[in-house]
């Protein structure tokens, strides 16, 4: 049989305990939710819904054809001059997904015979951006400006430097001062990923480039994602205007796939405007943040301190995470967990997301509950 | 300068007369479309605008995250189960594109030590698929299952051969019978994009692997899109269930991705109900494909017989394809326009699709225009 293999390797998930399903929620979850990347809260905003209700009866359910035929609407254009406004760059550009910005980033900067040095933590779709990329990665270790010197020492023509902003996994947060040093010493570029710092971190949610003085920097590009703390779905890169007509002209992954569809461009530009409206919910994300870890450590569990609004619970081991987090669900709690291979050090860990809509009595019965069924 | 050497290429771009702009259209636009992939002209139909309008306001402006952890609504499963059902698969799993699903069933099929037979005119998606696979791919001559066969021959062990159902540029269709004959001698699976066939080939619509009397079986897996004849946006796979576990374990653009907003899970559906309710709008699509073709020769234009719903014409040069395409738009004609580097042979043409709800007044008038700028 042509798929016949597929069977073994499920049974060998099976035998491991690693078996991953679907399981659909209703619209109205009984859950508290501390596991969507729904960072502000604004994914069931009614302002949120209403721009991309009022989006699909303008535009359409899609956009018809890639960007370069007919899928750009004066809503795209819209959205990438707030968006880059915002986050203070010069030009941006809104592909389908943050997986397909950042695979475009990538593979457009990392022409053949140049060189990507890549943090060893960096999301799957940074790493798959390099593995497309016609340049040569060198993978450093985790949060290591130093260990990326070295590497660009190596090499001599075009280099990139890509990392994380806010690693995905624990939490953390990537030392962009010293990369974007580390980077300008040899002439490369910087290209980060602020999927979980756009909304969090900086001034008013601006994210973490801006947070570390490299909005609008000529060498430093960023991608974003729309579907975590704006509630829709898409992602972007920002960048200079120059570096995003190359991307235009050279993106495979944004000239072969079909615009964002209106209904996600319109929810994220409300999103985005109710964010410039209201700019403490960023800092109330951070606040919850700390709340959470301070409170969890309280109770002797072994957290990572938050950088912005992932909080990271270490779990023994990938069974024990998974009736973890089976446990609070049940007790009324969606936690996420993360267990192998979508780890890259092995360490199952339950991840909470510190959404800033959450109260006081949230935060404490979330406590209760992780702390409770450990 | 770190990216000092983009301005060299958009030189070059530019000399070479290949500059690619975006050109944001407003929402009603004055010019008839020949140029989007919105096949059956339901994008702006008030049902499918609705379905996204109203999955926003129950479902909020996103996923909230992975389709493993928060991002996967019973709207999602509804969705799933429509599709297969639709196009006569056991099982069916929804991504953010159709480049997501493309990247996801080729990868997650094509494992270390595995073989990978790919057309020499497959979509970017299906190529970058194969780029990211473990196994090893072998390019083979455009629709030739003889050149498929001898590859396989060469190889021991999983094997999976990937082809587009409606190749995009050109319109002509993949000899999928004889594909899966050859396929099925060597105990190979067989991948297929209908990206361009859902809705438009096979009864009703349901696409080219269902016309082929390949629905449903055990080793064909098809992906296709929502955002062409359906619409809207995102992409899926459809195939067997244990196919589809697989890809629920093992396809990073699934696992990695947020999951597909509500609003165009809501679009697809709705236009997938439409279809089912008026199955007619798929044939109609391709008679206007025929008819535009039709006339098109008969003035003298060399096209492509269409075996779906996009009539390629040739160009003579591509400043002549862009002037030409630049000369309809003008006359109030929106055809797309296809040259190097994004066509595979280095032919430009004019690339226009056969939309079902193009009136005969429509066709008349597309054709006389296309004719008198050539």
């Amino acid at each position: 049989m042509a798929f016949g293999w597929i069977d073994e390797q499920a049974e060998a998930r099976r035998r491991a305990g690693l078996v991953r399903t679907l399981r659909p929620r209703p619209a109205q979850s009984p859950l508290l939710d501390l596991a969507s990347n729904d960072y502000l809260g604004l994914a069931r905003h009614p302002e949120v819904t209403a721009g991309a209700a009022e989006a699909a009866r303008r535009w359409g359910g899609g956009a018809t054809g890639s960007r370069l035929v007919t899928g750009t609407t004066e809503l795209h254009g819209e959205l990438e001059r707030e968006l880059a406004d915002f986050c203070g760059f010069e030009s941006a550009l809104v592909l389908s997904s943050g997986y397909a910005a950042n695979l475009a980033a990538v593979t457009a900067l990392a022409p053949y015979g140049s060189l990507v040095v890549s943090d060893a933590g960096n999301h799957a779709s940074l790493i798959d951006g390099c593995r497309l990329a016609r340049g040569t990665t060198q993978v450093v270790p985790h949060v290591d400006p130093d260990a990326v010197r070295k590497a660009l020492g190596t090499h001599d023509g075009p280099a990139v430097t890509v990392s994380d902003t806010v690693f995905s996994v624990d939490g953390d947060a990537a030392p962009l001062a010293g990369l974007a040093l580390a980077c300008r010493e040899y002439g490369a570029g910087l290209i980060v990923d602020d999927a979980h710092g756009l909304g969090v971190l900086g001034d008013g949610g601006r994210g973490a480039p801006h947070a570390a003085g490299l909005a609008g920097a000529p060498d430093v590009v960023v991608t974003v994602t729309l579907s975590k703390s704006l509630g829709s779905q898409g992602g972007a890169v920002l960048g200079p205007a120059a570096v995003i007509d190359h991307l235009i002209n050279a993106a495979r992954t944004f000239i072969f796939d079909t615009g964002l569809a209106p209904a996600a461009a319109g929810a994220a530009l409300a999103a985005l405007r109710l964010l410039r409206r209201e700019p403490g919910r960023a800092a109330r994300a951070r606040e919850v943040a700390t709340a959470l870890h301070t409170r969890l450590t309280a109770e002797g569990l072994s957290a990572v301190r938050p950088d912005a609004a992932v909080v990271s619970v270490r779990a023994p081991s990938p069974e024990r995470a998974v009736r973890w987090a089976a446990d609070c669900r049940e007790a009324g709690l969606a936690v996420g967990c993360f267990r192998p291979p979508s780890v890259p050090d092995g360490v199952s860990r339950l991840r909470l997301t510190a959404r800033a809509d959450l109260t006081e009595e949230q935060i404490e019965h979330a406590v209760d509950v992780i702390s409770r069924n450990r």
